[in-house]
């Protein structure tokens, strides 16, 4: 487990037992009813026009603003290419003109000895970094909590493994005089077009992080090789390595630093780890780092039959903000484990490591499930408590899923 | 310079200062007429449709076979995306229905104890790697070589760094009881339709390597994280780290271990590193391993002024078959040097490394060059000498480029 602090130790304890048999039973039903990663409708939605250079295929339209990559559609090559790479987004995206002459988007930093307004192409003069990270939601999985909280039914598709490219933002502060006195958090708004009409407080994508995470942060304007997508925050987004989705803001177009949070309410009251049917409020843990974690992909992840004989069980595992040191899977459901491979390259501790367990199979029922350990030591927990809104589940059991081998 | 044997060290040091001349002032010339990576033809050819997937922003068609990518689309992000990937095929590609059902692919592996044809569904069954490497056309760079050897005139776009899963070859080599005695060498044999009427021995795509790049290669199935396309071998290829683009067996049928070297002409004749003029023998070297290499792509690769002041100078370093350790940058040709930083995770030896000089630059008149060093400390040359086939171009001063900074 890492060392987030989170809202009830006690919780996690107490909720173990009902939560394991709810979302076991969950899962098998699924598997029994549809294959993972079918949108439960009839027909599947059509993609959005504003990102209809996806792949259909490969991606499930929960909403306008919420598409999940399937399961399937994740491959072993480490890296979630762009058109497969889920959305979501808090509000509607800025009009895409903004992308016409990139260079030209200006981020205003502030709480800094010199604070200045900054464009994308004086940015891309004052340094040059990259990183792989996993960007994750903060309620992919949800689906799997057993308490079924309201929002997007997540399962493990709204997380990619990607390559950023961009300026760190220590390289910045430092080009602006350093940090002013009294920095605590490092604040992010997005730049997206507010609806008239409402407090802008009430939706605007405003968050702040501890600035502490400033030291693995970047300004980043390209993806995986191409200028930064206009859907995934292009020109310019801020890239917080380690935390979740919703801490890496798109169009940043503001980047403070300063003693307090945000009173944006995304960040007041949203995102916060508070129990279940209670509403978010300061005094609760904000969604920030996420946790150890893994799934597995293959070698099926539709429920289809598995050929007997010698099988790659495959997937990936992810430390958040520390490298992953050993995964283990399990083909009963938890009873005996296997310590399975990493394969490839290692992008380093914020990206994920593909894992692989080579293994005859009889035919049967088996019930797939794996557990990452982090360079600490820390075990992915069996299952991660529910809270109000769903967020960070990362508990093994309830991402176990059932195969048949034939 | 690396361990490949060459048609004539002698020619390369005869021909050194001819050639730094002529390069360089083809070089200059060529900045002062048309920005790098511009096709001469007024009008760029559009996209042939079995690649209209690729972004045609990003790419210089050449012919229907032979598209580049241009010099201003390589991102500093490491990976080369799939649709901004070169296509060079030296036969058109089978028809697209082999990937209606990639799994009944087969291949028949020979040269072992136990000959076998396997399905692509038999290889999944039977290990899981994950490798990056530089994929790169024997004659990338051609373009660069000032005698103009015939064919197309590749600058730096005939490559690209993508990362590949699959199975190693010495897996299934491995299952199949391991190699037959005497196996000196591997081929590779494509699946392309061969045209009707001509001696299949002329046109079709089989090419051996010697059998020590059996320890590195792989039966790929997926690239960058998607089912290999179609249009770069799916839905099997042959990757063997290291070796130039040819290498690469697209469509692989026929895996094959023997004493002698393939008898197709385009392993025969074909991509021999014979002296300009003279026509390829067995008796000349192949082009197999590739060299060390790096070039500089930016701040700027069209030609267009750089803006005074703190500037990253950025570009791409490969060892081929062994790590790049270093690489120094010019900003006058050569004259001085400076030492670059590597920026991002490094993706193991087969892949490219992204390097960083930021420097302080004043406006004027700059000649940018790389030279790149590997982990035995041989450093990239500065002239490759010419060839007949235009192939293995390394030369850092031919990939000089000159830039104004305003």
């Amino acid at each position: 487990m890492s060392n987030t602090p989170r809202w009830s130790r006690r919780g996690l304890l107490a909720g173990t037992a009902s939560a394991i048999a709810g979302a076991t039973l969950a899962r098998v039903g699924h598997a029994q009813t549809a294959p993972a990663g079918t949108p439960t409708a009839a027909q599947p939605r059509p993609l959005p026009p504003y990102v209809n250079w996806k792949d259909p295929n490969q991606m499930i339209v929960h909403t306008a603003t919420t598409i999940e990559t399937k399961k399937s559609a994740f491959g072993t090559s480490i890296i979630t290419p762009s058109d497969r790479l889920y959305i979501r987004n808090n509000l509607p995206a800025p009009d895409v003109s903004i992308v016409a002459n990139r260079d030209a988007w200006e981020v205003s930093v502030e709480g800094v000895r010199q604070p200045r307004t900054l464009s994308v192409a004086d940015l891309k003069g004052m340094g040059l970094e990259t990183v792989a990270t996993v960007l994750q939601c903060s309620g992919n999985g949800r689906g799997y909590f057993a308490d079924s909280p309201s929002g997007t039914k997540w399962t493990v598709g709204a997380a990619g493994c990607v390559i950023w490219s961009g300026v760190p933002v220590r390289s910045v502060v430092a080009a602006l005089g350093g940090l002013a006195d009294g920095a605590r958090f490092m604040t992010g708004t997005g730049g997206e077009t507010l609806p008239a009409g409402i407090d802008p407080k009430s939706v605007m994508v405003e968050r702040s992080v501890p600035v502490k995470a400033m030291d693995d942060a970047m300004l980043a304007w390209e993806m995986n090789g191409q200028p930064l997508p206009h859907a995934h925050g292009g020109p310019l987004r801020l890239v917080v390595p380690g935390y979740s989705g919703v801490n890496n803001i798109k169009y940043v177009k503001r980047l403070a630093f300063g003693a307090t949070e945000s009173d944006a309410a995304i960040q007041k009251t949203g995102y916060r780890m508070s129990p279940p049917g209670v509403k978010g409020d300061p005094s609760q843990p904000a969604v920030w780092e996420m946790d150890v974690k893994s799934w597995i992909n293959g070698p099926t992840s539709d429920g289809g039959p598995v050929k007997a004989g010698l099988v790659q069980v495959h997937g990936v595992a992810m430390g958040a903000t520390r490298p992953v040191r050993r995964v283990d899977v399990s083909l009963d459901g938890g009873q005996t484990w296997h310590e399975a491979r990493f394969v490839g390259p290692d992008l380093g501790r914020f990206a994920w490591r593909q894992f692989v367990l080579p293994i005859q199979l009889q035919p049967g029922q088996y019930m797939l499930a794996s557990r990452a350990q982090d360079s600490r030591f820390n075990w992915q927990v069996e299952t991660t408590p529910s809270n109000a809104g769903g967020y960070l589940n990362s508990g093994w059991r309830s991402h176990a899923f059932p195969i048949t081998v034939a």
